[in-house]
């Protein structure tokens, strides 16, 4: 177990030896490791190396000057100037709260950033303000819409998060196919099959193999065999406002997050894409009266008859357990990734 | 086959018996009949008796004062004061409209409505100006939560259209379960079995009847036996957008569409919740640029290497090859939809 506050100063102290100032190192570290506070392991820590790698490429900028390109009084575009997008998407999600407190809504679309860690986390930045967060952002294309044989879409997730008075906030944070790459990548780590609708093999048939994508298959949308129109639906509207909206790289076109793949050589845009939104609850009603309703529902359906053994959840109540567990006892980080960070640190100089 | 033309006039003219004023008789019957139109032959006249019965009842008011009741330069709050939802929430996309034009982007929940037409519809409305709309609404419970075996949550659906320059515009609208109740309703009357995935049995069980909702079943979140908890988490924000952030009633509380169920006794709220969305594409970027560019990822998703035997769909392509078709044709109507159609001529001395 690695406590909290040990992987924060490497991480901070990795991200201050590539030149990040000390606040964005402190921010992008933040936004890394609240991943692995909220038991999303295969977006935290284990992904440092991913990016000093793409630094290392030359596709990361250190020192970004991001700033707005386009606004009106509810809205912005936001170029990361190809910052960390572990710094670009905080600040433009506090351009959106800013936004928000003058005009009652703020909405933030981002181009020219790379991976922001996870969607949830910046939602979450408006419930302190009593307001609801929406974060997505697009990803490299893993994902094949309905009937097609290609990956035109990452996985796209859409993140809410939405204040309550004595109760914990209701966070929902999901990729918009049937299983995230993440859990896909744990597969392949411990040789198990796959479920199956998450996956189809290279001509589009069904399948279990976790592999499968290094061959030519995909991901499959949320909705599986039952309804994947669905899930192609809502992952293109996240493609779309994060990065048609702000003239970031869409579709097929998005850069991947690995720097042995080169990014495509006719980009339609710069970088990827985000998109943030924050709604002030005041903005529809007192926000006492909100939260005092939020409550109400929260309660309701968690007190829900539950089938035998199980208890109905609130979104964001795993994440929320594993936060409490992990700041307590720590962090669990696999032998691979340790192994990794402990190169990064002689890299460095920079002890683990 | 029956002429659109002849379905909008009675229609029409049944909404003026009741008491509608002309252009509210007007406004709702083109809301309802775009069903018809897109193909969503559920949503459409089949369901006007429904209207009718509830007004009958006594629980929609013919002539409401439909208003502004909280604001701020990007938000609203509208109660529909009892008014059909096919006339309530075309005002109150209207209002996000004009909110957008002054704010770059509206945004409004409403409480005090009832069952509004098809979410596309609305969300449609912003095409013409250039906007991305967005419209959702909470609906009678049917559907329940991840390991739930009550019904707490509609099939709350959630449409997004977004606008393009050559190509015809992308429209998504999905309810947030497996299946939506239409096509349930579909399965009952042919006496057809429903695929896995799409309903549990009253002790949380998989079950393939159609009927069994009737029987203390109910419906799946959006992502079956792999993931519903996400489509429980998307139904679940509807439902908090639509009716938390209004005053309207959410969760079990929602009042039930057919007039032979009474509304709970307990309500948390005024009738049902919607809401909607406005974003200006010039909030963001220029709109030249913008459609574009959506023409660009539509040609791109639409050419992409496809199944044997299919054609890879941009969302919104199905229903409109429904609407240039039954334009020209006319629309089909069940013979129980006709009898029921020809009851309410009857009664209000109009002729279908």
């Amino acid at each position: 177990m690695y406590p909290y506050q040990r992987l924060f100063d490497f991480s901070r102290q990795i991200f201050l030896a590539i030149g990040c100032p000390p606040e964005d190192a402190q921010t992008a570290s933040e936004t890394l490791l609240s991943a692995d506070l909220r038991g999303v392991d295969s977006h935290g820590v284990a992904r440092l190396i991913g990016y000093i790698r793409l630094w290392e490429a030359g596709r990361i900028n250190a020192t970004p000057t991001i700033r707005i390109v386009h606004e009106t009084p509810s809205t912005a575009t936001v170029n990361g100037d190809g910052g960390l997008g572990l710094v670009v998407a905080p600040k433009a999600m506090q351009i959106a709260l800013e936004k928000a407190k003058v005009a009652g809504s703020g909405w933030v679309s981002v181009k020219n950033s790379n991976h922001f860690g996870i969607a949830g986390y910046h939602a979450m930045k408006a419930l302190e303000l009593d307001m609801i967060g929406v974060a997505m952002t697009n990803a490299s294309p893993l994902v094949a819409p309905t009937y097609s044989l290609e990956r035109l879409l990452g996985t796209n997730p859409i993140a809410v998060a939405i204040p309550a008075k004595e109760q914990p906030p209701f966070v929902a944070d999901l990729a918009t196919t049937t299983a995230a790459n993440g859990k896909l990548e744990m597969l392949q780590r411990k040789n198990l099959e796959a479920p199956h609708g998450w996956i189809q093999a290279v001509d589009g048939s069904p399948s279990i193999n976790p592999n499968e994508l290094k061959d030519g298959g995909a991901l499959l949308p949320l909705g599986g065999d039952t309804g994947s129109h669905k899930g192609y639906a809502l992952g293109a509207v996240v493609d779309i406002f994060s990065a048609v909206l702000s003239g970031a790289n869409y579709g097929p076109w998005v850069p991947p997050f690995v720097s042995f793949l080169a990014p495509p050589a006719d980009p339609v845009g710069e970088g990827i894409g985000h998109f943030f939104g924050a709604m002030r609850v005041d903005a529809f009603r007192p926000a006492e009266d909100f939260k005092l309703h939020m409550d109400n529902w929260i309660t309701r359906f968690r007190s829900s008859k539950a089938k035998e053994g199980h208890q109905v959840l609130i979104p964001g109540d795993p994440e929320r357990l594993f936060t409490e567990q992990r700041l307590k006892e720590g962090i669990p980080l696999l032998p691979p990734v340790v192994k990794d960070l402990e190169g990064l640190g002689e890299k460095f100089g920079v002890t683990l």
